[in-house]
């Protein structure tokens, strides 16, 4: 009889080595192995357990859809194997598991296996990463809706079936609009929500690396944001946050304690 | 010269003490004075330093955002009277601080007064009370595009000038509808979702108390549900979510692990 293995589905938080949960903690020190990509960041990569066997499963993850994917097969098969072996796996990853974290892909796989596991919810980026710069993506006189999307569909679906984002429906709406995994597109996005009606000159603020000491913030209006990510240099990760609760960024200094 | 105190504005998360962050669990262990509500959740609060002052600001907290509002120029006062006594305060809120917590208004009262201030997001119970039934609020197969919304304006705005949900465009985009605070306008919202558009066959769940010991999950039909809750008796807080995503929920066992 096999012995009886788990898999934990562990969301790492948005970078800062703190923002990951005690759970996560935990079940870290307890892994046998543990799956990461880069996503998850350089602080947390460090304190990974030196007990645990470390596989970095995310060399070709990209923010190309088509490549992340060739590796999702490769994923799901070393996890089932070590599960197998009746090893405690853990698979960390970037920001939340559910959150545009193909969480949710490998959750339908496991169980189609039968192969017991739990997923670790955590500080997901599209909020926490905001909030490292002071801005809150609710306030009762700017936003009482917040909208994630992910920005690697520009042309709202793709070849592969990918259900699609419905960027003219959503510039209708008012609120805060959140995107992941969009500095590529941005330029076509941005286009696309003013057709489609969107103030050009609602606040964007794009934060790369986000709560990590190699953080940058660049605000512009709708209308001008790509060039400014451009003439900057912006590169993935990044959150863009779109909507009038831009205008709480630099109120006043925020994130990293004194020295931190 | 009045010495200088500091203002934490920290997410506790879901519910469950160990989906708080390691930052959280160090800023409050820290805390001359902490600041809570009974929406942070029973098991932490059980676990709140013993060294520190601790006050219930929550009692007039209620989902009537009247009430609640009463309440948030006394809390303001209390956070800025310890600062200014030099005081390390920490203002301990369920969830996230900036996802519909009101976080942004006591920055900006902060900001407004001088006082020195962070924030530290935590779990958002939208995307990880979800995640403790299974259910993945994205999935590229069902669902690109995340909105969450608080449910306390059933018509939209308020007399108070919130700026409002507006229900009637939401109904018309695909993906995962998470409502917060919405318990009481169910039926109202539902309603108004269908008129809009919104199948009345699209799955729903509602998670009461979730990530605690006291957690229930009803499911149903959007035409359906609010009967559904109604008959069971569901209380807030509950987090609810619409959408095709919903399928998840029962794949199988998940959540706290065993004996826990």
């Amino acid at each position: 009889m096999e012995k009886r293995g788990k898999v934990y589905l562990v969301g790492a938080g948005p970078g800062d080595y703190e923002l990951m949960t005690l759970k996560a903690k935990r079940v870290l020190e307890e892994a046998d192995v543990v799956l990461y990509d880069r996503l998850v960041g350089e602080e947390i990569l460090e304190a990974l357990p030196r007990g645990a066997e470390l596989i970095d499963v995310g060399k070709a993850i990209s923010e190309v859809a088509k490549e992340e994917r060739t590796s999702q097969s490769e994923i799901n098969e070393i996890m089932e194997r070590y599960a197998r072996e009746g090893k405690k796996v853990v698979r960390l990853k970037g920001g939340d598991p559910f959150l545009f974290g193909r969480g949710g892909e490998e959750v339908e796989f496991l169980a189609s296996r039968g192969i017991e596991f739990e997923v670790v919810p955590g500080v997901t980026s599209a909020l926490a990463v905001p909030a490292s710069v002071g801005i809150p993506v609710t306030h009762r006189a700017y936003s009482s809706t917040v909208i994630i999307a992910t920005g690697h569909l520009a042309e709202g679906k793709d070849e592969e079936g990918d259900v699609g984002v419905e960027w003219e429906k959503i510039a209708k709406i008012e609120g805060t609009l959140i995107i992941l995994m969009g500095v590529k597109n941005l330029g076509k996005i941005a286009s696309k929500l003013i057709e489609s009606g969107k103030d050009p000159k609602t606040g964007v603020a794009v934060i790369e690396r986000g709560t990590t000491k190699y953080q940058r913030v660049i605000t512009a209006t709708l209308d001008k944001i790509a060039e400014e990510a451009e003439r900057v240099g912006v590169k993935p990760p990044a959150v863009i946050v779109i909507g009038d609760v831009v205008r709480f960024y630099g109120m006043r200094d925020y994130g990293k304690e004194g020295g931190a």
